[in-house]
């Protein structure tokens, strides 16, 4: 509490009882939490309690709070764990991997690494929800959406998934549904990846879709199947012809998706000339780190015709209401959709971040620039596959790609070659006993060929040189016309006015100069939780000793990742009061999957497969019926009681009623209605004893942790969001990392991987394409966890809370604030009612969100968990001078409201049905409204002093709706920026 | 030529003839260089030629072109280079460095780090003479000033200087210029820091100004000199109330400086608490890193009564026109100064980079960090201390701050302890034959201080702990009442707001978003070369292994550093045609006093010490007259003739004239006219022939580059502006750095180092407090010049020729173009005369410059080197797309004029008049201008669609100067960001 706070600023004076004062003096607990103790002071007092132990004892009820200390440990300096971090960093080894399988080296433009992926203005924003104020990344993700749709050249395509192998799995539904008639058969060719097939498996299994795994060249019966699935070029580099396989496919009423390398379809013809009807793969190649397998963009793309069964989140191209082209996530109806229980798709967090690196990597280097890149790696492949025919090794004569498969005459001297592959700094793939795969990347080099060509050569000295090779017709890079690309791509403006870096930066520059994010002011996202992603967190995941390190390396260079993530493991236990956790699933949805999977798992091991059904709260979060679905449950829906609360005796008669089949329930703590159940324990107990599990939401684990925790409340699974409780930026919608901790029973059942031991003795199969799912941004995580300790994490707990409450106190007299605890305290995060003024005057939620925008403000959570309210959740980290500001803001909108309710303004055309107003109409000579600039602009006085503009007026969604684009247009239609001359 | 770029793209391609396809594709070159191939042959059908050698042949002389190709390498990729350098930092050893000396570990905190130093937003503006687009930096540097007043308790304090020494320098200056009666004689106690002395020796050579090091307790000669100086605390650790001694001096009408530890008086009372006139030091150890001795921002303040006579920039408070509160650079009038011959400083150059980074380091940890920072070094000193005099080791008993003196036995007792201290990894100071210096710093610990004590017992086991010892009473932090600080400091709000990380981030952002850099548009400042600062030549300097090394550390642990440095002055050689280059000077400025002593050394060794006469072009850079006066030249000066060039016969009677006394010429080329004078040889002759030698001034470097060179051309020593033609960012008002070339009868003469032995075998004084002055940022010159090549360089050059002739041949039929060559080219910058519109309309060349600021660009160049005329320099990394822009501006601010001209608007109420326009007018109700909003805010089309906005009207100097404050006004004046209410 306080007390806490005050003995660690005692410790910075000189003491004579202790040595607190010599210990290093960059702590970072109060540079993590922001109101300091005069501010907590003063927040208290308005709360009218005399401590923060006193708050908590209002809010958290006594019987779940437990008694156990945390054990993360003392908190720590930042400078001292950095240190300590980077010697386990260098505990991994940095061999050059040419394994392939969706993974290869690439060269991050340097101007791309800082100014992208190290700039906090492109890694704090949120999704882009509120479009009026994020202009620059939805055109940045538009770029990413135009590249892939050039390059695999298909009409549509999406703003990311997680990785290719969900993507994978998304491709396989996409063709389950939209095929007709109606079939459970789907195709995938034994050359797609391995992890690609085993995620396809595990998904396709609650579907009870039969997944056919064989050799795409002798397959006929497509009239058996949904979709076929193809690599393209293949997992062993074999480059096919699937023309006609597409078309034995179509004529049968089957889709094809094909699994496509995104740099080879520069030289390659594309899956859309094909015929294919899906490509979908990884954009990891185009500038993002390997990172141990992830975080990483996938991209997916498709015909016309299949553009409303897109997963994930697509940018269109609309206007504003003042008639000015704005961008948009459209598609917004699969917002809702997610909510249905009759998804096949529970995705919500995409991966932002890393598409805008690869699409500023696409606009950076052009069309030439990515074929050169493509035609050097081809170069190589070849320039390998003559040197190993030289030295009497079977190569396929074929088309190829990048990736070279090498037949040895025994598996003595295909394990021979891969030893002195490994100990000359080398990593190849082990295809089978004799056959060995090098994937050629953008980082390769002559010398690095010659040495490979020895390594292949068992290590004895070869008697020509890459060099010579090099300069032979059969090695020169190019296809044959059965396979070349002819089509131009990203001819595009923004692919080509780009190209100096001082350009490049200034794009960069400008786009994000446009978007709000953490850098301007708070972002109050209930259940959204955007605290800081200070520098010292973030700073790790640069180092090339994380980043340079290949998914399918041997465990013997990953010593380093394995002791973060051991370590991570730990804390993140300790704090769950769980068993064990996994790290595998790479966004919160992927962890509700794998967590009720698991689950689904459990009950088969006992005989009870029959156990489907899963009880959820009218108020989940819209992923929980979802992933419910996906993983082949029956909801039962629970009703919410006056106060908010589960309605625990409608819960009792629904278990009671589906005992013999019950398999979970799903719930979220503290409630979505933002309060601290008082039932908890209960409701678990009546789920355990009609035979169910308890699945907890880790949404709210910042209300938890230090105080209580998932395992003591009675929970037997939970997902935790690390890009919200445990400070990974949301990286303007993307990263996520949802990891699962489990209790003991249930352990055996976390996901395995094909290529990589993980989980546990029974394991399911895996949800993520990456064994550790989006390992590089683990330290994050670790860091923040560390450099709290375990008193730490307990104070951010109850100064989130105490935020949330000091808001609530000084908005109650002005708003309705729905759902508060038996003592009128809510919990991280509150709800404001917004119907009231709907009845009186027709404004609505989102007129007030959009009016804060005006006042300089990100706004709050629009209409969920209940509609027509705002959820505001500010955490630990804003100070009370940020929380007064956002209040006052929050006050003057209500005497604005005030103002139209008693006449004093119009109902219609006023500064909150007319917001956010853009900074145009201030530049303009014509001034329309009813109120004056000031009034529309600067609503209060400190506004002027630090205002961060909206870009564009309030989206046009009908618009966007009917016309919907989803590529770039013209440049004329942004202003060119071009001379008029 | 455009067929060396061709030839690179053709690189891009497969080609059956070579192997260029299998480089890497990261070249670097066409990233530097803003114009490809299209817009290059685009520019060139413009400029009427058929290639770059053609306009090449045009531009440059025949006669100074030299045959030789750079020998430079041939142009590297990123990645690859990136690799090269980080193997050759690794042989850098990272020892813990308790030296002090001036130089102290420190911790940057990491958010100041990411969010400033690795910050193009921070690192590429330019100094802040354009104040509306520069309010950010002026803030910050407005803070810095404020803490330094309050941390010395002296009310006038500048905007940073180069280092201690040259601060140290400047205060003897003041005290020469200020006392009365004159006296030529200057006190420096023996226990100042030995850098610090050496550079005072050097300064007072030229003014015949004796300097008396001696004990300044013995020390009573007051009434014999200017001005005493004194270290606080001592060099040797020694705290001295040195009340006494300022009161003797005064008493005699001598002024007193202090060398002042910024961080000691946070405990220990402030030099202007005990009578100090003058205090100056480092704000090092306020995180900015080592560097192996450099950038770090000093610091100078003084008392009200000598504030016109501070060197360097002080920035001041003042309003705008519209009566809003504005900061600028104030004493404006020192920027003239510089001009006068009378001059005793030259400074031009400051760090404004390193000291926001010190203000901010001040304002995260305010006045309670630092004080706790300050006890822990004070409390680990004593512990240090105490356990010496444990071990039997004498010690002294007095006072202390950080720096324990230990006295030992026998040199060879002290031997083995400096020797334990190496091999634990530690550097302490070797003060004499028996003596050992250990400083504490910020990143002690007590792990640490158990080595030490060990190492100081020539490395046997010490039978007690400092954990034991930080218990004891006499351990604890403080001093007794005679030195001890009871004043408060740092009471101003921004000392206070800021603690979290996410208000610090939100204040960074904050601020630079104010600022225009290179990140928003093109900075076309003539002479200033504002090129792009590529972030792969910024990420080398925060390696540890560069940022992390004390400068006087042993030189086997700076193996790295000796190599990249070797390099660079081998490479700089080659480019500028000379025997050597010494790397000491850390501005240009700097560089100009070095080269010019090393002239006067060179004809002092020959018996010609009357060799004084400096013969300067009236054309010349302002600090030309003042560096040959500083240096004791007698300056004469030379006019141009009619077309800007020098006048060749007046140079000749003058040099003839002179030829007994003639000591050297100092020039530009090209002239600061941006013309290649063919006289050029001949010029250099005259001076030879007269005995003197010829000083190159190297701002127009960028201009010669692979086409010619200062030692080709006849010159005998050149700086090298690093922080212009190669690459080192300006940092919004320095760092710079300042390197010498010298041919070979002159490399002898080169700056030597008391601490650090380096320069010639006859070397003069150094120049700067680090042996190798801004060693930190010296691998950004290292790995441009790298990644270019000899062919990269030359490329660059060429550019950035074409790129001038193209402005003026879109310009010059609308504006005079002042000075072209014989074919009608300028060099690399042009000058635009404005004097003809003050004569019509009374427009001015101020008003133009501000005009231009509404259309979103930085001003060029105004009024130098000609009175009335804009000079601009647009460098090779701008694209022809940005130049056409900036063209079209111009020559829509040249139809505003006409408009005025044509009598179709006012004369004093128009758009150029009134400019800039900030945003402030624009939002506001009422708009009083006889023109539309949109004609003030958006006068081009395309300035819509991206425009930087002036944050404040055109600045009301005369307010300014007759309200001089430098420090932060009460925070209600910035329109506070509390809420109101």
């Amino acid at each position: 509490g306080l007390d806490f706070q005050m003995g660690l600023w005692a410790g910075r004076v000189a003491s004579l009882s202790s040595l607190s004062h010599l210990e290093r003096s960059d702590k970072f607990i109060h540079r993590h939490v922001g109101p300091q103790q005069a501010e907590q002071a003063e927040m208290l007092k308005t709360l009218k309690v005399g401590s923060l132990d006193e708050l908590m004892k209002q809010t958290i009820p006594d019987a779940i709070r437990f008694a156990r200390p945390l054990a993360v440990g003392e908190p720590r300096s930042e400078s001292e764990l950095f240190e300590e971090l980077k010697g386990i960093a260098s505990k991994n080894k940095q061999h050059r991997s040419l394994i392939g399988m969706g993974y290869h080296g690439t060269i991050t433009p340097f101007a791309i690494l800082r100014n992208v992926l190290e700039n906090p203005r492109w890694y704090t924003p949120y999704t882009p929800y509120q479009a009026e104020i994020a202009q620059g990344r939805l055109e940045s993700l538009l770029n990413f959406q135009t590249m892939v749709t050039d390059l695999v050249g298909l009409p549509v395509a999406n703003a990311s998934l997680l990785d290719e192998a969900t993507a994978a799995a998304e491709a396989m539904f996409v063709c389950y549904n939209a095929c007709r008639p109606k079939r459970s058969k789907f195709f995938v060719s034994e050359l797609v990846h391995p992890q690609s097939i085993a995620v396809i498996k595990t998904r396709a299994e609650a579907f009870n879709i039969e997944v056919v795994v064989g050799d795409h060249t002798t397959f006929d019966k497509f009239d058996e199947v949904c979709g076929a699935m193809v690599q393209y070029p293949a997992t062993d580099g074999t480059v096919f012809d699937y023309k006609d396989f597409v078309d034995r496919a179509h004529s049968n009423k089957a889709l094809v998706c094909a699994a496509t390398d995104l740099l080879s379809v520069t030289t390659l013809s594309p899956p859309g000339e094909w015929g294919a009807d899906i490509a979908f793969g990884s954009s990891q190649r185009f500038g993002v780190p390997l990172g141990y397998g992830g975080p990483h963009a996938a991209f997916f793309a498709t015909r016309d015709k299949y553009k409303r069964s897109v997963p994930g989140r697509i940018i269109g191209v609309s206007k504003d209401r003042d008639g000015n082209m704005a961008l948009r996530m459209a598609m917004q109806a699969r917002e809702q959709h997610i909510r249905r229980d009759k998804a096949s798709s529970n995705i919500c967090t995409a991966q932002a971040l890393l598409a805008n690196v690869a699409a500023f990597y696409g606009i950076y280097h052009g069309a030439e620039g990515l074929r050169a890149i493509a035609q050097r790696c081809n170069a190589f492949a070849k320039i390998l596959r003559t040197g190993a025919a030289r030295l009497g090794l079977a190569v396929h004569d074929g088309e190829l790609f990048d990736t070279v498969r090498v037949g040895f005459a025994s598996a003595v001297d295909a394990d021979a070659a891969m030893a002195q592959a490994v100990s000359n700094g080398f990593n190849l793939r082990r295809l089978n006993d004799t056959t060995v795969c090098v994937a050629v990347d953008e980082q390769f080099t002559l010398a690095e060929a010659n040495t490979v060509l020895r390594c292949l050569n068992g290590g004895k000295d070869v008697s020509f040189t890459a060099e010579e090779l090099g300069a032979l017709p059969e090695t020169q890079p190019g296809h044959d016309a059965a396979h070349a690309r002819s089509s131009s791509y990203l001819t595009h403006d923004v692919f080509t006015k780009f190209r100096s870096e001082t350009e490049l930066m200034r794009y960069i520059d400008h786009l994000h100069s446009k978007d709000y994010g953490l850098t301007n002011s708070m972002i109050p996202l209930g259940s959204c939780t955007m605290k800081l992603n200070a520098a010292v967190e973030l700073y790790p995941i640069s180092w090339p000793e994380f980043s340079q390190i290949h998914p399918f390396v041997p465990s013997d260079q990953v010593e380093g990742y394995k002791e973060m993530i051991d370590g991570l493991v730990k804390d993140l236990a300790n704090v769950t009061g769980f068993h064990t956790v996994s790290m595998q699933p790479n966004s919160g949805a992927n962890g509700e999957y794998a967590g009720l999977r698991v689950i689904m798992r459990y009950h088969e091991s006992r005989g009870e497969s029959h156990r489907n059904v899963c009880i959820i709260p009218m108020s989940a979060h819209g992923t929980n019926p979802a992933s419910a679905a996906m993983a082949g449950m029956r909801i039962v829906p629970v009703s919410s009681d006056k106060n908010g609360n589960v309605n625990i005796e409608e819960l009792r008669t629904k278990a009671v009623q589906h005992k013999d089949n019950l398999a979970a329930l799903m719930v979220t703590y503290p409630s979505t209605h933002g309060v601290f159940e008082e039932g908890i324990q209960e409701v678990c107990q009546i789920i355990h004893e009609n035979g169910g599990r308890v699945y907890m939401d880790g949404a709210n684990m910042n209300a938890q942790v230090g105080y209580t925790s998932p395992g003591e409340i009675g929970a037997d699974v939970c997902h935790l969001n690390l890009h919200k409780t445990f400070c990974i930026p949301h990286g303007g919608g993307g990263p996520g990392v949802g990891p699962i901790g489990v209790v003991e029973d249930l352990a055996p059942f976390l996901p395995g991987h094909p290529v990589v031991p993980t989980g546990g003795e029974n394991a399911m199969g895996p949800v993520s394409a990456g064994p550790f799912g989006s390992a590089m941004i683990l330290p994050i995580s670790w860091m923040y966890m560390r450099l709290m300790g375990s008193s730490g994490l307990k104070h951010a707990t109850e100064m989130a809370i105490a935020n949330a409450n000091y808001m609530v106190e000084r908005l109650k007299r002005d708003y309705k604030i729905l759902y508060t605890g038996k003592q009128g305290r809510c919990a991280h995060e509150f709800i404001i009612d917004c119907r009231p003024f709907k009845a009186t005057v027709g404004i609505t939620e989102a007129d007030i969100a959009k009016r804060l925008l005006d006042y300089g403000f990100h706004a709050p959570t629009m209409s969920w968990p209940v509609p027509g309210t705002l959820m505001v959740e500010p955490t630990e980290s804003e100070n009370k001078a940020e929380l007064d500001r956002f209040c006052e803001a929050l006050l003057s909108i209500r005497q604005e409201i005030q103002d139209i309710e008693e006449g004093r303004t119009d109902k219609e055309n006023n500064v909150l049905k007319n917001a956010p107003h853009p900074l145009s109409r201030f530049t303009a000579d014509s001034w329309e409204y009813p109120y004056s600039r000031e009034a529309a602009g600067y609503p209060l006085p400190w506004v002027k002093a630090k205002k961060f503009w909206p870009t564009v007026a309030r989206l046009d969604d009908v618009y966007g709706d009917r016309n919907f684009v989803c590529s770039c247009p013209p440049m004329e239609s942004y202003y060119d920026l071009n001379p008029t001359s």
